[in-house]
Parts: C-alpha cells; sequence; structure tokens
C-alpha cells in the first residue's frame, strides 16, 4: 500500500450511546486504501481488535510511530525502521483478501479508542478536561453507531462487506444486526456472539490490574505525571499469553533459560526468555496505549451479547439481510471455534446465508492477524461471490 | 480426623540451600494423623501445593483460622464454622487413599511457606527483622531438604510413600531423586517434571502483579502499614482461573449477570458474575496469605525441572528406586497429562516400576482436590501393593 496517512473528521451531530448519554463533538481517526467507486459500492469497512487502531495497512507516514502490530505478528514484519505496517496489511492491498484494485477498504479508530478518535483521553467539550472515567460506557453497538454516522459524512450508505477479527467481528456481526439493510455481507474472523466466561475472567483480571494501581487514580490519571503502567502491563501480559496458544509457545521457547545454562535464585529478574519475552511485550505496549481505553475496549467487548434480549441467537439473527463469513482458528482458546459454529448454526436455523471455515492452524488467537495466506483466498471467493449475485 | 492441632519443631542444625546458602533456626510447622508403628515404617508424607498448608485433614483446631481450600473445593466443604477442614481431607483418613487406620501420615508446611513454617514473613535471626525479600530463593530440592531434616527430628529414616499434587507432585519426585533409598513409594498427582512455558508464563504474571505494587516496597513491606494486597489479589485471579477448565466455568457460571437482566454501563463493578466470583476469591485469599511466600513458591515450581543437568529425564531419574503412581485429568492444563506421561515414558526407560493413570474430570486442576472418590481406589491399591511386596 505504500505510505498512507491517518485522517480525522468530526461528526457533524451527538451521537446517542446505549447507556442513555450522549457524546458531543466525536472525532473519528481514519484511513483509506483503493479507489472509490462512482456508484460508491465498493465499501468494506474493516474493524480493528482491542489494542489496534485505524491504520489498517500500508506504512505510515508518522515517522517514529510505534508499530500496533503485537507479539509474534510484530516482531515478524515490524522490520521498517520507524514506519510501521498496518495491523492487516497481509489482508489489504492490491489482489490481497480485501483487493485494493477493488474495493475502497476504510478504516477507523473505534470509538473510546485512544489513537485519534474519540475516547476517555480526550478532552471533555463540556469541562474542557480529559474525559478519564467519565466518559460513557460505551458497547459494540456504539462502536458501530459511531462508525454508522462517520460513513454518513463521506457519503457511504452501503457497505459491499464489514470485515474483522476478535473485538472487530463482533462489529462486523452487530452492523449486520443494526443496519441490516445497508450491509451486503459480513466477515467475522476468529470472533463470537459472546465471550464464554473464561475470556469475561480474563478480560476483568485485566481490568482489575490496571483499576487496582493506584497510579490509576481512579480514572483521572491524565496530565498528573503518572499512569497506571505497572497495571496495565500486567493486563497486557494476561492479554497476550490469551492470544497465543499452549504449544506455540512450547515451540518458540521451551523452557530456555535467558542466561547460560543454570538458574541465577532471582525473584525480581527475567529468568526464562518466556518471561523476559512478556516483560518486554508489556514495556512497548504501555508506551503506546491508554489504560482508561482498554478499561473501555475490554469492559465492551465483554458486554457484547448478541442474544441478549432475544429468545435465542436465531431470533437475534432475523431481520439480518447480509451474507456471513465466518473464519476460526483450531488452537484459538479465547475465541473458540465452537462460538463460530454456534453463529453458523443460528443463522442457518434463521435462514440466512453463511458460511464457516475452521482453519487448522497452532498459533492461538493470533491467527487472524497470522494466517492471511489461508484466509486470503476463503475472503476472495466470497466477496467475489457477492459480486456477481 | 477429627480436630487437629498444628505443631511445631525446630531443625537443630542449619539447612543448607541449593543457591549456596544456609538458613538458620528453621521452624517446621506440621500435623500427624494416625499412629506410628513400632517399626517407623508406616509413614507417609503428605505436601501440599502453593497455597496450601499443613493443615492437611481434619478440622483445624484453631478457631476463625481461615481454611486453605479454594474455589470449587472451598465452597464444597468449609461449611464448618469456623473450623476448617484440611485442603487434602478427602484423601487422607480413616479408609481414605490415605488410610490413618494403616499409616501414619506427616504433612508439613513448606520451606519458605507463611503459615508456620521458616519463610520470607519470618525474622531473619542476624538482623532481628523480617527476611522480606533478603529471603534466600529456595528451590524445590531445597524444600525436600528440609522435609528430610524435620523427618529426622522425629526419628523417621524411611517413607513408605511421599504423595502430593501440583507443587506437591514435584517434592514427591524430588524425593525419590534427591533419597532414592529412603523412598518406598510417590504418588505425583496433577503434576510435572517440568512446567510448560504458559505455565512457567501464568506464574511470571501473577510474581510481576505483586511486585509491581507500590506497595510490595522492594519485598519489605512488613510493619509497615501496608502490604501488595491489591497486587497479590490479580495474581490469585490468575491463578485460580488456571485451575480451573473453561468448560467448567462454563457450567458454573455461563454469562449470567449478577444483576437483574440488563447490564448497568460500569467499568468499575463486577457485572458477570464470574466477574464477582474472582473479586471475591481474590479478596479472601490476601486475608491469609502473605505476598513474598507467594513470590518464592512460585518461583521454586517454575524452577523445577527434573531433567535439568542431566541428557534426558530417563537418565535423571537412573537412581530412583522408588515405586511411582502418576495420576492426572482429563480436563487439567496447567499441569496436563502429556507431562505425566512423559515421566511415565522416561521411568519406563529407566527401568522403574511405574504407573499412570489418566482420569477423565472435568473441573481441570483443581480436580486433585476434588476428584477423591476416584483417587481413593487407585492409591489405596498401589499403595497395598507395597505393603505386600
Amino acid at each position: 500500500m505504500g505510505s498512507v496517512d491517518t485522517r480525522f473528521l468530526e461528526l457533524p451531530a451527538p451521537l446517542p450511546l446505549d447507556c442513555g448519554r450522549e457524546l458531543h463533538s466525536v472525532r473519528v481517526a481514519y484511513e483509506t486504501y483503493g479507489t472509490l467507486s462512482p456508484a460508491r459500492d465498493n465499501v468494506i469497512l474493516v474493524c480493528h481488535a482491542l489494542s489496534g487502531d485505524a491504520h489498517a495497512a500500508g506504512l505510515s507516514s508518522t515517522p517514529g510511530e510505534a508499530g500496533t502490530r503485537d507479539g509474534f505478528a510484530a516482531e515478524s514484519r515490524d522490520g521498517t525502521a520507524g514506519k510501521a505496517l498496518g495491523w492487516w496489511d497481509g489482508m489489504i492491498g492490491p489482489g490481497k483478501a480485501f483487493d485494493t484494485d477493488l474495493y475502497y477498504v476504510v478504516s477507523t479508530n473505534l470509538l473510546g479508542g485512544c489513537r485519534g478518535t474519540t475516547g476517555p483521553s480526550s478532552i471533555n467539550p463540556e469541562t474542557g478536561k480529559p474525559y478519564g472515567s467519565d466518559f460513557p460506557v460505551v458497547t459494540v453497538a456504539d462502536m458501530v453507531r459511531c462508525e454508522r454516522a462517520f460513513l454518513d459524512v463521506l457519503g457511504i450508505e452501503r457497505l459491499a462487506a464489514v470485515a474483522g477479527g476478535s473485538l472487530g467481528g463482533m462489529q462486523a456481526l452487530q452492523w449486520a444486526m443494526s443496519y441490516p439493510d445497508q450491509v451486503d455481507s459480513i466477515v467475522v474472523i476468529a470472533s463470537t456472539h459472546g465471550l464464554h466466561p473464561q475470556g469475561v475472567a480474563w478480560n476483568a483480571i485485566a481490568r482489575e490490574s490496571i483499576m487496582r494501581d493506584p497510579a490509576w487514580q481512579d480514572g483521572h490519571y491524565y496530565g498528573t505525571g503518572s499512569a497506571p503502567d505497572a497495571g496495565m502491563g500486567v493486563a497486557r501480559m494476561v492479554g497476550h499469553i490469551t492470544y497465543l496458544s499452549a504449544p506455540a509457545l512450547e515451540d518458540r521457547f521451551a523452557r530456555r533459560l535467558q542466561f547460560a545454562d543454570d538458574i541465577r535464585y532471582t525473584i525480581r529478574e527475567p529468568e526464562f526468555e518466556v518471561e523476559s519475552y512478556l516483560r518486554h511485550q508489556a514495556n512497548s505496549f504501555v508506551k503506546r496505549f491508554d489504560a482508561n481505553t482498554y478499561l473501555y475496549l475490554s469492559r465492551a467487548l465483554t458486554y457484547f451479547d448478541a442474544a441478549r434480549g432475544h429468545k435465542s441467537l436465531a431470533e437475534a439473527f432475523a431481520e439480518v439481510e447480509a451474507r456471513t463469513l465466518l473464519i476460526a482458528f483450531s488452537s484459538d482458546w479465547l475465541y473458540p471455534p465452537a462460538a463460530s459454529a454456534a453463529i453458523e448454526e443460528a443463522l442457518r436455523e434463521a435462514g440466512k446465508p453463511v458460511e464457516y471455515h475452521l482453519i487448522d492452524a497452532p498459533y492461538g488467537h493470533d491467527c487472524f492477524l497470522l494466517e492471511e495466506a489461508r484466509q486470503t483466498p476463503i475472503v476472495r471467493r466470497f466477496l467475489n461471490e457477492g459480486d456477481h449475485e
């Protein structure tokens, strides 16, 4: 994709939220790739996950900007001195899964984010100070409402597809439910209709870790000279391990010690390679991410429950018009294949067009960022079929 | 077992440690159940895991003492107003797996512990102040050396068996390697010869959470009026989820909300039942456990590597004389069955008598505290065979 700029846009009207409040002066950070067709009918919205941002593809034109690709993905791709590759660069571009020769791909930073879109670190226009924990608790439906309002400003009414992994997949699913007549298809990767209780627990632990850090200061740490980096570091470590599979960690680290052949009898210092790796992941993450955004997005993704307020998941999907593509990965234990299978079953029961692909891959949840070679033909064929209907 | 007392004993000589230091005036907390035979040949040593103590069976005679049984186990058994049942009460007693009509069962609090045996919260005789993080970094072999010295004081030379789950199983394995001619048999339950890297990671995260809490004060928080309860609470939450299986959490909590039928839009408060349960587990744990002990025992169990210094696990077992019983649980992902299978294979390769039982049970690692009905006949038959050899 070459070098790309993140741009910014302010929504013209207040954004109503599920909690009953509304947000004023909402700014949205976004990037676009490819060319909008004259009929404006070739738009694909890609939605990022918990720690992503609008920079989904190409090289960021902001020098020195920390990359958002994490973990295994980051290490295999971020060798581009000072310019970060987008988090889904392997999937977006000419000839790629989301083919920019055909589609106009739009990516926004989520509502509640910390990378340009209005979130807890933004200035509250009512007080002139950052919201902090006064920011309203937002939902996946609120994020989608924000994306809808943003696309209105761009003059885009319909979407050829909404696509995303993890929390991004929840947004795709929500789009098909919130705006059924405006979405032709959704691509839901490594996602779920409702996180299982172990996943809810991991997220609760991450949030507890941040909020128990005294530097969190009840959410009002901006401008105080300190931030809950210690707690968010631990939160990130927890997240990171849940994104990877146990066999992937075994392959990569085994029980190798960092130094020499023997232990050094230390409590404080990392001793195993995997311990050092975790500390490095935590330290690099806290430099680029805001702890309150972590809290809010983590809360939103645990709240997400497509069936809530309905008798069944099938009933929740009654109004869906989009074709659905589901992809899950065999080793993903945070967003396990069973969830995608349940979505498939419910959509079938509701009489909706759906296909589900289970990819046998070893890396865990992070596969959605890594397994582009096997996702690409599936996604291309699925989108192509839509074009010829 | 009725009401039992925890007793205390001071080792007559300094205890040498793997790290090269030695500990003076080591105190050991212990309990015994059953009657020592005149020949002193009916002794079973049971070894506890990370959060246990010497109180393995019966009702503690200390009123108001917090129980050490955690989680599912605690809730199903601790209904004994003010008097806590031992952590392995289901396994130790007349007619039980470790039958006190036949055996003299001895249980000690581990070296480094916080429940009566010398550990980081004990007074350092050199300074007159608690050790804190000046306490030497101890290993599983050090724990076993302490247990050996303790049994010497009791005049017990040989053990009919050493038994334990998790970190307790590591000690049993270490006994067979450190004192091959003094152990007739070992019972190694839900344990491993070396924790896999994901387990190493969970433990590292727990320790980071404690050490990043400013109240840890570099390990010297005793007498300061504050302790790293916030960090240890998070550590306990992480531990707790790794002790349970995802299906067990699904069965128990699903995605049920705590209040009413809808979300309350809160970042700070627990919203799902599983979130509230975690917070409760953390809060009750910090009342009875010392954070430095958590650090030291966690470090010891990640260090444990039966094969370290040997070409293979089979070679490490070359001197073992004990018969070995291995039990693992199908849903235990922290100490997975594969580890027990690897121990079995290595012992067979070394020509040692071993039997391995994989129990199909749903609760995860905590099965070793819960599945006594199925463990009992296996353990009784194994011990009985030893008596008739």
